[in-house]
């Protein structure tokens, strides 16, 4: 469904063509002084690299009272610029592979084929407002999350973008079915193009000796390394939180590629306009969001 | 917490060493005949390859009348044997390096220090017994994990396990933070020792070009490739869904430990007694488990 | 908090004297193309009686493509109108007899003092939109309330609805916890003034003797008479599903009444403008709403 | 489903002459060190009155350390005693009238016919338990119900229950939908037999004036009647919290009544053995212990 927390939560709606994106905050604790430039900032950080300008302004229709929050739902909405639509109509009876036309066809009968509708990631501009919310409700807990690696100069690219924790204290997350890795795995995962994740040493760590991989305990309780990401049985140690997400490249390739129309035949498309031929320079505020909401779900 | 699922839902309870491990399922369908041998044919998968020869019986407590469900909550009930449990006394207060002991009690003040306790790998037995049940539940739906790689011979091993689910149809799965892969990493996420999780092509993907990983069309709906690992935008496209989990070494290492003592000091621990020193033979059938629960979840 | 629902969930949010009022519906099945007179004419019932005249537009944000459902989240904003929130100024730092006020500062520590904010009659306006939305879902299932009784004619006034929903199947509702008539009682004290609640008979079956009391059969599976207002077991045998809610009288007084200060003292107001002496008339509407809310959350 | 709670979550299960009844609870606070002898007086109280002698012993599975709570699943046990289980051959095909017997098979197509199964007062047993423990986790709050009518001398009776919370400081509660009076109504509700529900005045307050009804402030905050029922906009206002419950006669007449037959006949029934006529009684232990799990999710 559309909405993640369950203390803390965010439910987003929008389409990318429609008339608004945006979501409800619910579970936000009162008495907030929002700061707006930092959230307006984190908005900055998620258009940069992109083709199209992108100013999103955050109309605030609900649970705030001279910028403080009332612990009530926070409603906001973000307008949508409908650049050409007619553009999109030739994508009506078109599933563009490597994207979500055919999925959400087979999903729902029915979809918004206007530049991604739903599926596009223009729906994570509600998640890097609530996001930037979020961090301010955790402070003086921190997040920051870079690029990692790209990928290779070819017609699009993906990558791998780091990120890492500070400031939490032991004893944050839950046993079994509610693990801090878990909540950030899923977290994560439901980022557009997201398709690996790992904490701490990851996928190397299945290739280590286990005394190689042990983090062994100083005196005061912190370890010497850091390879378990700073989570045991699912609960913070106190050590940094971190963990990798793997993106791969933007699958809207700029030659042209054969679609599967809905009468079942094959039919090329060359899509024009500007595309970005890689978002992984735009995923760090988004990881961010995402992880602070996880973190904000379990501290409020 | 300690419940996985919405509408089929698994809570599991229980320690390594008081008396039972078990669960509750809630929202498994009415009129299902239970195939009793298959269940226990993936309980003895699971004690495979242990040491300690493990022959668990189920006990149900309720839900069936003559093997057939009611549509009403099935409970179960998994007896502990409790070898020597004085050997752990002295762990009552040592934090030993890499296991959850140190988590659990800034957690919560308290923690059963036999065995691990709520945190030991014995957990998963009832995620098997409802794994199970959950197969037949999704059935003609298909799902088969195995052994993908395996750490070096060190002291102890991790490794990574592949799991391909066949006979999935088009369009399960939901759009933004419900999405499969989201599901699926959360749920493998949870599992002892998982530290790493990729669909389809995963962390390769972040390091190919946009026209290497994007999957084409063939004219029938399914595709060449299967890069993405049969999800879209969160949804099932028809195609096998695929996916790899990455465990960590085994952290009960075989030689003597720095442990850190409650009262702050550092002191030596060798751990006797028969151990794993891999438990990645018997993580296929948790990982099959996990994603049958995901799946039945969604299906029901 | 702010969302009722499992599969069909709406969440509202806004205050009575903020931008806007409104809410998100999730989980609403597509392809439904939506009745826009129905839900119009719903809002009207709500605005009826009103000494102010209330023309509520709905402002779609997403979730329809030409008015059919997409079965993403459908959005949607009602303006507000600020009469004179001047008017308010004085309430800031009192509390009314009979209000919510006192209980909010306790919860929060903050409040929006205009107009009742949160708590104001006026987020039901969001409920009728979606429950309108709701009805359309589950027809032809049907469900019509109506004033049952008025309280006397005093200074204010409060009422009894009888609700009789028509055209459900038998086995619609779920045992222990998810009964059916638990879910419509929960649903209707949820309702602004809502103070009592009973199924059937209600009350009086607690004055019945047994054989006055049980429903007899008929051959073809109905009953001579519905004292158990249409569910055993939590669960719909196929009658009318029957019910009253009770309405305590409106407690903004027309007279002089002494408010509690937030620094501890006893003070008098008058509250001008004009206001509704019975709220009663409008409530058919609502307690419609969240019926539909209730049965689609079952249904879909 | 057969979960209430979010945060102190009670999943119970078991039908009335499977193995056994019981239930997890999932999110009790841990280093409670649980006063047994208090949970045996509650399973007493729900005993007393009934026609056949039942001392039930509680089998306690995991969850606990030398009988102080973990933080862990509470998983607990009370076995079944099968009196004849034969005597209940006959009802396989016959459906009760005012029993679930219908209903269940409607939505099921399958159930346990000896002795009501899932829909069997019985169940209530697992809720005392938990009860019993949630009033030890909100204490110093207190929670005191007793029969407060009775209905006539007849073949079988209801009648009503009165609960009274004390101690509950104000700002307990959520507005919109999770309003304390909405949650106690819901869990009432679930009660068997249960079948009105008011809060404070109730069904009086629809016939009071708003002078009469309003609750005018003392200067410390409290008030000088309590029609309200301690409640305002959903949360707790410092007031007792007090409430009634409706319950319906005993649906078990002790004469002959005609059942519906599973195809489609009508045939005369006279059940033998002993039966309760009437079970109000036992209730207020009952409510109470529904009382404590609406509050314990709001306070721990």
């Amino acid at each position: 469904m559309n909405s993640i927390g369950t203390h803390f939560r965010l439910t987003t709606y929008g389409e990318s063509h429609g008339l608004a994106v945006g979501g409800i905050i619910d579970g936000c604790p009162s008495r907030v002084a929002l700061d707006f430039e930092a959230i307006a900032a984190d908005l900055r950080r998620r258009a940069d690299g992109a083709p199209r300008e992108e100013e999103d302004e955050v109309e605030w229709l609900s649970g705030l009272k001279e910028g403080v929050t009332l612990g009530t739902p926070i409603a906001f909405s973000i307008g949508n610029r409908h650049a050409r639509p007619e553009d999109y109509a030739r994508l009506e009876h078109l599933y563009r592979p490597g994207h979500a036309d055919y999925t959400y066809e087979a999903r729902y009968g029915i979809r918004d084929h206007r530049g991604g509708g739903r599926a596009s990631a223009r729906e994570t501009v509600a998640r890097v407002v609530a996001g930037a919310i979020a961090k301010q409700v955790i402070a003086p807990v921190s997040i920051h999350a870079e690029v990692d690696t790209l990928g290779p100069e070819g017609d699009t690219r993906g990558g791998t973008v780091v990120c890492r924790i500070e400031g939490l204290k032991a004893g944050v997350g839950n046993p079994i079915f509610g693990k801090l890795g878990a909540l950030l795995a899923h977290a994560m995962m439901t980022i557009p193009s997201a398709i690996g994740f790992e904490m701490g040493a990851g996928f190397a760590a299945a290739q280590m000796s286990g005394s190689e991989f042990v983090d062994r305990w100083n005196g005061d309780g912190s370890t010497r390394t850091n390879h378990c990401g700073g989570v045991q049985g699912g609960i913070s140690n106190g050590m940094p939180v971190e963990f990798r997400v793997a993106f791969h490249p933007v699958v809207t390739l700029p030659s042209e590629v054969e679609c599967l129309t809905d009468d079942g035949r094959l039919e090329p498309l060359t899509i024009g306009g500007r595309h970005d031929s890689c978002q992984v320079m735009r995923a760090p505020v988004i990881v961010e969001a995402m992880a602070a909401l996880t973190l904000a779900d379990l501290m409020v």
